[in-house]
């Protein structure tokens, strides 16, 4: 294991709430977060000395903030790489490696590389103009989702086809060439899962197996550990993945559970929503996890802390300034955002219990004492 | 419950440990932290974007922090009551209450606090000069401990005199009058433990008793939960003499082990090393605890993680630049202190374990990682 000495820097490239609970995480530990971000009002930017105002297409400001740092990792994989290894040139402590970045934002070349590797998904095509829409209507027969191959996240830039009206919808929609898309076959599912591991290098951890559910595409709770019959076979599939592309760092994979199979519906190479129940259920956090894999440390064997645990994301329902009480049965996670707003995550609430269920149970108790 | 906004800002006089790991709680929770202290390279002035550089003795930059902030609480005792009521005229929001900080950080008036209160502890007397020195000696016949009444931390400013010689040493040492000291009988105990209580204005809870090992007047590591049969009434005692002080926020009692008797030894009105296992063993830690308390808001039920936990204070060997790996058995909390010293608490480590003898051979085994 690498020798660490005080006041190890570490740098993010992002300003949110999974930067600012990177830094916490990681002043726990000693390291000193460095922010790379737009405003100083950022979620992270509140919470470390070492804020870096710049954005990653300002290519002077990102070099000067990567030569304050001796690590630098990712808050979202929506980075223009070609830019970041320009200004990057010569600086070897970047994880998750940014080729693997690349090939990773892309959903196009995400598919071909979990295809490549045996790794289960839905069936896929490339969209790079109407006539390519069309062909997909008659490839899958019956209803396909239409992905923006970038920057897509909480089911932005996501459209489901079904029908020829469907299909004119989303026709009008996209551009005629370049619609930088992709097409899935629609999945039926029964439950949606989700799954995080994490390689330092030397041993890949899985973390526990946990229920998603989604409203209006986004995440709305998280309850678990819990089991699928495919799931043990699928984590040893997906840890030979990583160690393959030797990607390093905390990684999800967002499943659908088919029923006797599991599917991969998308990769987020970063900490991730769905693991936010570990700050408090696990033995260890995922943006403690994170950190310690880039930088090359032991990794604990992972333990949960309690039968049951689930957590609640605090969306907004206004552009009010929200106000609460503490619940006393949870714990809160709030990320500082200056405006609230409609189906914004401010902020996300803990609890642990004997079941999952009963676990959920408080969590959407404690989310009653939030006006949002 | 008092009802929380966004950005609620808490102000924190002092920049150490204890700041730091109240701001990295606060900031969980949402929380705005500010820090008072004299530099910027303090602990916890590298966590927050929200330093205020100062000294309390600096009368106009403590009046400018003050007017800041929505609430006020410490990191340590030893503040000078007097000017900082004078700063805060008007101000509300400071727990704990001054008056109550300016009893309990003199040692004599906190003696007698207890003592007025029934609370067990140690036959005294005050020392104001030479000849109260002769006097103490007379008075306790055997062994007794002089201590400073203010600024005495970790043995610092502690004498123990069981002989004449002893005596002879103390009066050389200390001032011929203005003395400013008490003397207290020695109790010969057969350990030492310690609990924490917390209180929000509405509920009083106590934490886990612990059992706390001194090397050298430092603490050096601490294991719980611990029992003794007298620990279920004097809780009781400290809770009602909580009630009865109107004491906010959380405050910990040490105590001897006299084997039937618990007494108190000294009382540290904030957070304390000796509950810095509940980071990473209870379902609240401390600091969290005591922000909850002074914004009034609810207390969870307090309930440990597992069946042992401990706590190992990493402390200075030396000068010298420390190195480490990070343990894969044990969370690592560390401090950020710019310059290593013999003795000097530079972060602790805490485990979990199936008893606490299992979880102390655990933070036992992780610092040997460390070189300090």
């Amino acid at each position: 294991m690498k020798v660490i000495k005080p006041g190890l820097r570490i740098g993010i490239l992002g300003g949110g709430q999974l930067a600012r609970m990177l830094c916490l995480k990681g002043q726990e530990m000693g390291f000193e977060m460095h922010v790379f971000s737009a405003h100083k009002t950022d979620p992270a930017a509140q919470v470390t000395a070492f804020h870096h105002q710049g954005t990653t297409q300002q290519k002077n400001s990102l070099k000067k903030f990567i030569a304050c740092v001796d690590y630098l990792t990712f808050e979202s994989e929506f980075v223009n790489i070609k830019d970041l290894k320009l200004a990057a040139r010569g600086f070897k402590n970047m994880q998750p490696h940014p080729d693997l970045m690349a090939l990773l934002q892309d959903r196009w070349s995400q598919k071909l590389l979990l295809a490549q590797n045996k790794i289960p998904t839905a069936d896929f095509v490339i969209i790079d103009n109407h006539s390519d829409l069309k062909k997909a209507f008659t490839h899958f027969g019956e209803a396909f989702v239409i992905k923006k191959r970038m920057f897509g996240y909480d089911g932005y830039g996501t459209f489901v086809v079904r029908t020829k009206k469907d299909l004119a919808a989303a026709t009008n929609k996209l551009p005629a060439t370049n619609t930088f898309c992709i097409a899935e076959k629609w999945i039926p599912f029964r439950r949606e899962l989700a799954i995080s591991l994490v390689n330092n290098g030397k041993i890949i951890e899985a973390l526990p197996l946990v229920e998603t559910f989604q409203q209006n595409s986004r995440c709305l709770w998280v309850k678990g550990p819990t089991q699928h019959k495919a799931a043990p076979s699928l984590t040893l599939k997906l840890k030979k993945f990583l160690e393959t592309l030797d990607y390093r760092g905390l990684i999800t994979f967002e499943l659908f559970d088919c029923g006797r199979d599991l599917a991969i519906n998308e990769v987020a190479p970063r900490v991730h929503n769905s693991a936010h129940y570990t700050l408090d259920a696990l033995n260890c956090d995922q943006f403690s996890l994170h950190l310690r894999a880039i930088t090359g440390q032991s990794l604990p064997s992972i333990k949960p802390l309690s039968s049951g645990f689930a957590m609640w994301n605090l969306l907004g329902q206004s552009q009010k300034v929200p106000i609460w009480t503490l619940p006393s049965n949870s714990h809160l996670h709030w990320y500082g955002k200056k405006e609230n707003r409609a189906g914004r995550k401010m902020g996300h609430l803990n609890s642990l219990a004997s079941s999952p269920d009963k676990a959920l149970a408080q969590v959407r108790k404690a989310q009653r004492k939030f006006k949002l």
